[in-house]
């Protein structure tokens, strides 16, 4: 099949009948390939694979290990693994790997900096594999290719059965890519702890201010969820778009998600689903007070902002795909833009066929049995 | 405010670690104008306006003869109306607007096309104006400014009571636009009242398979329905996407929303809202048999296709903007992508102001009672 | 497993406090057997039993000539079949049959009245059977034993293999049973047919208003439900609960359900489902206008009435389990309650675990693929 | 408007064709009073109330006092403060309340047992007053009459302004009451504590395995919560019905309600509304993993259990009325049913007027704009 026009759509006409037309402004043109064509392709060989395994998962061993050799022996491959995999005591134990893990490099999270020196990525395992792996790579990401063992997931495409064949594909420049948008997020949080001698240094420094505030930034895949976490309160929060206020969220909280984190939290907070090729944020509340309050999809460029409500009786939590989970009070903000860091996933098939596979496998969307009757309704004269 | 970055979104990183990069593909590299800079500008000063009134509300009456006087005799514009405006009695029979309807150029829908003549659109009355002002234009549509005159639409965002000093800041070109997509929607029927001369002709005429079909094609900018119609029974339709069956839907019928469409009947049958700048696809079960049969978003590139599941037991039905309502057999075809005829939509403030103040106005969008309370959680120590 | 309490819940105590309780009122009180322990007996052995068919369905022509026979020679019944049942060609050109068949009574629906002459309903094929055998029977209804030939029904719990050992238990007397409630719905319509020939009489007779109104009235066992019938326009309709004008409707339409039709059309409209035994009518609107529009549930014993609202601009169509659709005008009116005649169906259990075993059955309800992952919370540490 | 059958639904007809009968069994017979026709009566006249003020508001503080000296002074009644609303300091320090308040019996909650002293309750503020109410009356609960003065909440109908009048109606015995049913909860706990002192004393004592369980008992008015709590991680609970297994919950967690909460935190989460007299209870999952997982309404007298999954990874949270919260671990066990004790709450005007006024005041439900369109569907003709 040979699609006639890109998958972003077509480019709009720009004259508007016989004499209006769009003002032309070079500086605001965007060139975007288009998504359906998107294919890897190598500089120079990969020479270092990041193999990431969900832990405690014993099925996951085997594989692992075979894949590793794989990797080492017959593609000449640098094997980096974290330290806290290969310190599992099946494998620390397993005398014949010795000779296969001596060549790794390891690295320890939050104290090893990898994120330059890895070529490649597989992941072995659940969704979360990747979500991981997204968090080791705070700029540009290297091409992810993630398998599955048992069932099938949302960002893992490939069955390891014929892991060899695929990887070595892969490995020769020959994949279909999706870009999974992520967002950046940047968490700023006045310090209380400081309070008190903020106000013996005031006098002193210039810009203590802006000392006693602490900044953290994060790359996320899926979603960042702001809810009310320990507390039986609702929580109470203030959503602003490009410095407006638009909405305050009265609820168990809110979810922003890119349309990879469209099918995880979302969909279960009632969101429809969106395909990771459609440039968009997804903005769902949790259990909202107001039955009014429906999930909306923002163009991917505006710039969000959350803050606690004056009227906000407690504090929020928040978390990043899951992790960080971190206290919000009066004051902290935290600011959400489409990051252009994407997570370049290597397709199955092809981004489209890929999506609709993981509905029907991971949501059993629309799956039906054909027998069944919703109503009499089917049934006018031929019960 | 000045945006620091597009509304569609940045544009991502292509270089994927140390080594990998996207594959160049000058041929399928599109350039978008950023969303939200889009200006109207003219090439020449514009000579003629259609004005589309919304018929039998007589609340309206004034207001469009203040604006036809306006257009004529101020800015020496020619006014285009449709003729069954004018055989309003209130109209026909208003002897003062005699000399001022003179000089109309009238129309009748289907049989006269203006869609060459008219240099700029006002719409005066509910969302329905523009909706038909946008089938009067199959292909480039002028720009649209529409006023309400009760209570805001969602595609109606001017107050009627300062028109002249809009209208004219339009005029001179000093206006924001918002570019909503259509569907470009293409359907197939087999001509089934020939069926029968068919076979005795198709020995002596080739391509007589192909005469006995009939084509038709509309431009969309809400949504194409496809239901049950009169029938009591289910409907069961095939979804393809670019040549894939996708699902099948079983239940009251389908929503194919363009965004603009997101916040008509797809959020009254459970889909999110779509910001009109997102480039997607809305696909909304009305009533799905399935439980788990949730909305869908996908790309604006992609090729839809709707026909009757070969196990349907009766006809569907299909309209276009709640237009041109007709039934759909078995071999049928309705073919829809994202047009490149979109409605250039003139701006009341800009493209996110004025969604977010149209889902308030009109959808009560998280419009709460402040003081109530969802439960007892909020009450916990001070009830 | 032997219940402590009532399925209806327990007696409340009515003593409130040291001195208050609840004003006695014997006129007003209820007697009501338990749910749970609703057995079904016979006054005398049944003699007649009614064997109701899904016809065009090719695979339940041997179960049915079998049971036919069963029940004709080994149990010495009177089988009721109707007529057209027997028309199938597969069954009428079966001379191995005929012997069988000429013992039948055989009835036309609308025609012949057999609501007096069954001791005992036997159903074949899916839930449209029991809907049926519903609506032959205005008032009260004979047990009946529903079996499903491939999956089981919502209505249809019995499977057809040991068919023999269960009707035996049945007729002997054995058999636990839910009652299902039905509504009894009056529709009244103003014959504005004879509006011209009206004027002419209403001098010479008194009561002629009376005459020129057609009243119709119907057991349903599902639901009723009010909707746009074959036009375009949103149904604009107003419901009154004991007399009182409770809200307006618009939108697709409305329905009106009891709990067991909860499952069948209402929960595709979003409703919660409800147990069969719990004493209620279930309100939900179809594709509401207003987001705010959630489905309610109220007590059994309210009176509901619907009519077209003054400012609908076009008739609505009404239907009952699916069946006599007919429009309904300004004026003409649809009055609801809960009818004193229910549906005594057969359990294959017990109505809890029934109807539990359906719900996975027949809506997939929350059935689960267990691997799966909703979102990276999950997998915080172990991803 | 007169009522010609029960709230309740009529009592079914227990013949079913010529031969069949529901089997007679006394002992599981009801007997129940119409809820439509439930009044509130004195056995003596009431001396002593319990006055019950949402604190921290100060705009209560007025009305708190008038009321109290109009009981103490006009209606000679004995009234009941909790002690921490009168060390409230605008209470404290008001002198010229000092005659009033000297008179008061005070209490600390859940160190004064006031059970068996108050004969009627009046409430002042939102509802959270009256779950606060109840949760002082674990049997036997006397009258409640709730005041709001803001606006109306589900379980405050009246308005302060007359409050004379309406206090002395309802102590000379007229006013119409709705039972609103509450939950039994009770809560088994293994002592994990005890765990290590329990295998010495195993040889010593017998019924030492029952010794190191906590039990616990709620009366809840709205619902009960169980929730992931501050992990983020699904919760993963198992639902038992009446000893069965049920469904497995993953998500955010699961609500159990009366029909009373049902307005509440379960249709935040999306369950359908329960009028208060429908004997229910309501299952609603929040935020539930699998898309096919919609709430369900049971029978009032079914048993609930909860208990954490066996493959559960982290402990659940449990609230009642959004109170007490705690941790629930392995082996813990959460059962609930329907009490007998009920909340005796005084309507405004009756059961189902009062319960629609809250549904438009708290939850906007169907409030909608009469000038709006929902789609191009309304205007077909006349846009």
């Amino acid at each position: 099949f040979r699609r006639t026009q890109s998958l972003h759509g077509p480019s709009p006409v720009t004259t508007f009948g016989p004499k209006a037309c769009m003002l032309k402004n070079p500086k605001a043109v965007m060139h975007i390939q288009d998504p359906a064509s998107q294919r890897l392709t190598w500089n120079k060989p990969p020479k270092s694979v990041l193999v990431i395994k969900k832990i405690q998962d014993v099925s996951l061993l085997q594989p692992f290990k075979e894949l590793c050799i794989f990797l080492t022996e017959q593609k000449k491959m640098i094997v980096y693994v974290e330290r806290k995999v290969l310190e599992d005591p099946a494998i620390a134990n397993d005398e014949s790997f010795v000779a296969v893990k001596k060549n790794f490099c390891t690295f320890r999270e939050d104290f090893d900096d990898i994120s330059n020196r890895v070529d490649f990525i597989i992941c072995l395992g659940g969704d979360g594999t990747l979500l991981y792996a997204s968090s080791l790579f705070q700029e540009s990401v290297p091409p992810v290719m993630a398998f599955h063992l048992g069932s099938l997931g949302f960002l893992t495409p490939f069955n390891f059965d014929t892991y060899q064949s695929q990887v070595t594909q892969v490995i020769e420049g020959n994949a279909a890519i999706i870009l999974r948008s992520r967002l950046k997020v940047k968490v700023v949080k006045e310090s209380r702890e400081k309070t008190k001698t903020k106000d013996k240094n005031l006098i002193i420094t210039n810009g203590e201010a802006e000392a006693t505030r602490k900044t953290m930034q994060y790359q996320v895949l899926n979603e960042v969820v702001v809810d009310r976490g320990p507390s039986s309160y609702l929580s109470n929060v203030d959503l602003f778009l490009d410095g407006h206020l638009i909405t305050t969220v009265q609820g168990d909280g809110v979810i922003v998600s890119t349309p990879t984190g469209s099918t995880a939290y979302a969909v279960a907070a009632g969101a429809s689903m969106i395909h990771p090729n459609v440039p968009a944020i997804l903005i769902t509340p949790i259990c909202p007070h107001s039955l009014s309050f429906r999930p909306i999809v923002v163009p991917a460029g505006v710039e969000l902002k959350i803050m606690l409500s004056r009227e906000a009786r407690n504090n929020a939590w928040v978390s990043f795909d899951g992790r960080k989970r971190q206290e919000i009070g009066h004051g902290d903000s935290i600011t959400i833009t489409t990051s252009c860091f994407p997570v370049p996933s290597i397709c199955f098939r092809d981004p489209v066929n890929d999506w609709f596979e993981s509905l029907a496998q991971c949501l059993h969307w629309n799956v039906r049995k054909k027998q069944s009757h919703l109503s009499s309704e089917e049934e006018e004269e031929e019960f």
